[in-house]
């Protein structure tokens, strides 16, 4: 089968690989029929994960058609349709009993990463029962990949974390595709103001489109003085950190009301200030999470009633064939106007 | 009347004022029978509460008895026990209807900083309604002093925003007067281990007698390598930081388990480092509180009950004449074996 | 001035009667702008409410502009544009304090049922300073009246107290006013599917209008079976009782799914019976609940940003002068189509 | 090996039966080492419970020895010492994932009900992996086995449900064993307030030495008004219902204070009455739950700190071959003053 596979440093290549098999009775092995390529893929690209080495296929979204599944696994069978969680869960440890399933001691970000990925014509799934989601008949499958990670992801460990309410006022920081899927799905707890900051001002009206109530390009604008302004002086209650460097943790922390929460959703890879100085006395949280998807069901649920419109991000498809072109386009994302991709695999 | 007044840097002195007078229909004049030294007096005196201004009669703490009444204060007549509580709240604005006392737009931390406290033969009390708590018959009054600050402080700030749960494990870092108030009320939620953390053994000790289930001296141990051997490898569920320096912030960090919570109780005046880059997908929380005291109603029920003891926190006891000999005693408090001091004032 | 009043038994009439006065210094006397009739005035009309006696000015909703305030008002000054919460609360009791302003020691549903209410020129509003809301400029009156009463109710009563969330299933029996308060609200919370059950299709006809994504008319189906249809035969997570009858208490019973929440809106004048033989294992909940008005900020908020728009439940509106020909209006809902009404007081 | 099994009406017998052997890859057969007797055996055995078919052996509870594992089973090897929860839970049905194992799709109560079950020397344990618990070395079984059922049921049905809070005022209705498993575990949340109702004088007794603070015989005593006198005429914040049949239902309704829970623990046969004409305006919630041990890991930890003691409710000891006579003094608890029985079975 083909499957694109990093090949060390800012290098990745479709490839010839054997199809895989089950190697425990909770594994299934499922027939992919579509994925996308993640933010975090580039990174692997780039070499900033470590745990991810050359020879491993990558991806860890999609939707896929069961192949075949293991003596334990009675929840599917050959043909049913399925949605992939990014995060693998065994659901019975510790921290799956708790709704921690990026910390399952036996699972967690493993596809695409420590073992092989989506991005592929066929992939295994370790504990299969509980890492699988069935998709109703006469789903749209591209609109589905989208809830393998980027939607939980946004909802998760920036709305829910940053607890985002009713009448509350909301400020992502970061349009790109992880902030406007926060953008997104805060309006699901009914906030009465969404305000997008960025430095690019096309991703800024996307925003807008998305639902933002306001946008601010920290290019121009004093940042801190203009959430101030929109909040009568307080800052917001939730403030949500989509880009993930330094200088942009620090703004967040200047944007917060008392009793408001810092969501961090992106990866850091150095420590940042923490302007205790200031916040000690502020009654606030500060909040970090690896996606669980354990809102993955809830999102299938909105999708399907049609109150979620997650095919509003795609902006490209391509063929598993032209896969390389693919992470080329996404990998310089802003110049090809580009959100998220489709991959076809059929 | 005689008050205990702040003369600017490293100076208080028991001096003659006037009695205060009505100035609002929602204030009280209440006749203070006991008081207490809190930590943040003695910031006062070294200079460090830009707010609080020369002149000032310190103190925020005590039990008294109601002397005269504004025209719309209906709860209270003279003569009532009552207690006072360090935050001032007018009950009606935004943050006191959510419960952020501290943050009220009319009052918070204002008694002993930037009006007359309660180091004093008589106080006057702002949002008499809302700040005072009437006390029982019968009750030991200076068991009664330690529910002004301290207990909630350790409870909210601490236990409360440290989310102790029934068989949780509870790291506390500083066992001084707030760290040991912290130990106390954790138990009201039944964690399965209480860890306390400190340089000097004989505060360890207390700490033991008061609940820790284990005690690290930090000078002698490695801290973080013994609350992993304590936890099955995991961490703590939550790390209550009672000491506020960089150092202390820094090893707190390195206790948490994933799913943790880190609550900071003191007052930083400095930013500090937040190691983002091992914490971004650990999911944790990190919590900053000015006391609010939404708890004293709780904690009076749970004095009055028998199941709180807050009198084991008290260890000396002056007379008003003495106040300043207090200071000295509390000011050096490991000299004194002094936890917390008790100021008769009738 | 004139005042709509209660003179007995099935029996009200438009009358003179003197200014009210300030009473206490908590107390504002408000002209009132814009009010409007409830369901549970024409309950007083029928005399089916004791504690409200012959003599009595009806009403408890309303926009209105301070006249004059009490001593110790200072958040509000003649001239200001309020709101009322059909709530007294006077901020400081243990049940105000906890959000239960509707158990007030001093206050809860008084106005036009123990001492004079809105539906006048002028009213003494007590607890002024907790009890109002001050309007922003350019609101809609109009619009607003709705937050005295019927939307906290619907909210607070139904959708909180049933615990409405993302992707959840949410059925309402009743679909009149408070009904469709219900309907309305319960979007905010995103429900993949909101269910509407009532005996008139043309109520049904507006609930759908109203975001009901589902219909049921019980006259003519059986609602158990349809509800388990459209819901994998589970049951729904939230019923919202909005009748207040036996028979349907009983319906909404059987409409839950297991760990479902049974939340009560109206006013029982009688005992139910209970199936604790079929639910004793099913992990639900049944809750009842006197409005609060603890969420009329929130919903100020989202109606100022436009995503609530109460005004499409206004459909007739009335001088004060034809009061009475109002209350024949809405006493008679159903044959004049009539969901709300409002009564134009200047 | 032998069994104690259900022979119909009023009939149990030790019997010889074949080993039990694996039917599933997520099954373990485990020797039972230490089980007990459960009230709902004693109902099995009235003919009560219509799923239960004669034939069957009894026994829901327990603490084991692994003996065999399917493959799928990782977390367990032979020789494993077990805890038995009475619910059997999949991991991963919407049921479960959401922590009500007792509506497990594929589990919940099974054993001893429509599957054999633990009064036996070996038992058949479906999803062992998520429904077996490791016990530490060192443990006192018979302390462990009332973590099966009992207490889990306690604190579940009764405190969780209850949402017992500290400084909180909590009645419970019944001092049977259940009852006082949720006197024990009541005060995990420091309620300042444990109030024990039952008719026999004995319970009481016992129930006052298990932690009841007051308690109220309701054979000589008028309970209604002896809480309302405990509580300053308010009435508890959590009542909890441990008898289970109409008389006590109605009671407990009259014992809520305003803002309270009612948490019904027991089985129910027959429809109550409810009483919404006095509880509609209430703000008062009723919850229901078959016990789903989700607790259970908790209470090992508590357990096993010494927190929790619950050898204290074991009064009597029984051998396996003694089971039919276990059964008789279990069945007349009160003539023999027994509370719970340990069956030894090696």
């Amino acid at each position: 089968m083909r499957a694109l596979v990093y090949d060390g440093l800012n290098s990745v290549s479709l490839q010839e690989k054997p199809l895989p098999s089950l190697a425990s009775p909770t594994d299934a092995i499922v027939k992919v029929t579509k994925t996308t390529i993640c933010g975090t893929d580039l990174h692997i690209r780039k070499g900033d994960v470590a745990t991810c080495q050359p020879g491993r296929t990558l991806g860890h979204e999609g939707v896929e058609i069961i192949h075949s599944t293991g003596a334990s696994v009675s929840r599917f069978k050959q043909g049913d349709h399925v949605l992939i969680s990014c995060i693998s869960s065994c659901a019975t440890c510790e921290y799956c009993r708790r709704g921690m399933y990026s910390h399952c001691t036996s699972g967690g970000w493993i596809l695409g990463n420590t073992i092989d990925g989506t991005q592929a014509e066929y992939v295994r799934i370790p504990h299969a029962e509980s890492s699988l989601h069935p998709i109703p008949d006469g789903a749209d499958d591209a609109a589905l990949v989208m809830l393998s990670d980027i939607f939980p992801t946004g909802l998760e460990c920036g709305v829910l974390n940053g607890m985002v309410q009713p009448g509350g006022t909301v400020v992502i920081v970061g349009s790109g595709p992880v902030g406007l899927a926060a953008i997104i799905t805060a309006q699901m707890y009914s906030p009465s103001q969404v305000i997008a900051i960025d430095l690019d001002a096309k991703r800024l009206e996307v925003a807008r489109q998305f639902g933002a109530t306001d946008t601010i390009n920290s290019a121009e604008t004093d940042a801190v003085a203009k959430v101030k302004a929109l909040t009568e002086g307080k800052g917001a209650d939730s403030v949500i950190e989509a880009v993930a460097i330094p200088a942009t943790f620090d703004l967040c922390q200047s944007l917060l009301a008392p009793g408001g929460v810092l969501a961090n959703v992106g990866v850091h890879g150095t420590k940042v200030d923490l302007h205790l100085q200031n916040l000690w006395d502020k009654n606030i949280a500060i909040t970090t999470r690896l996606v669980d998807t354990t809102t993955t069901p809830m999102l299938l649920k909105l999708v399907q009633s049609g109150k979620l419109k997650p095919l509003l991000l795609i902006t490209h498809r391509f063929k598993l064939g032209d896969m390389e072109k693919a992470y080329e386009t996404f990998g310089e994302a802003s110049t090809h106007g580009a959100l998220k991709v489709i991959i076809d695999v059929d």
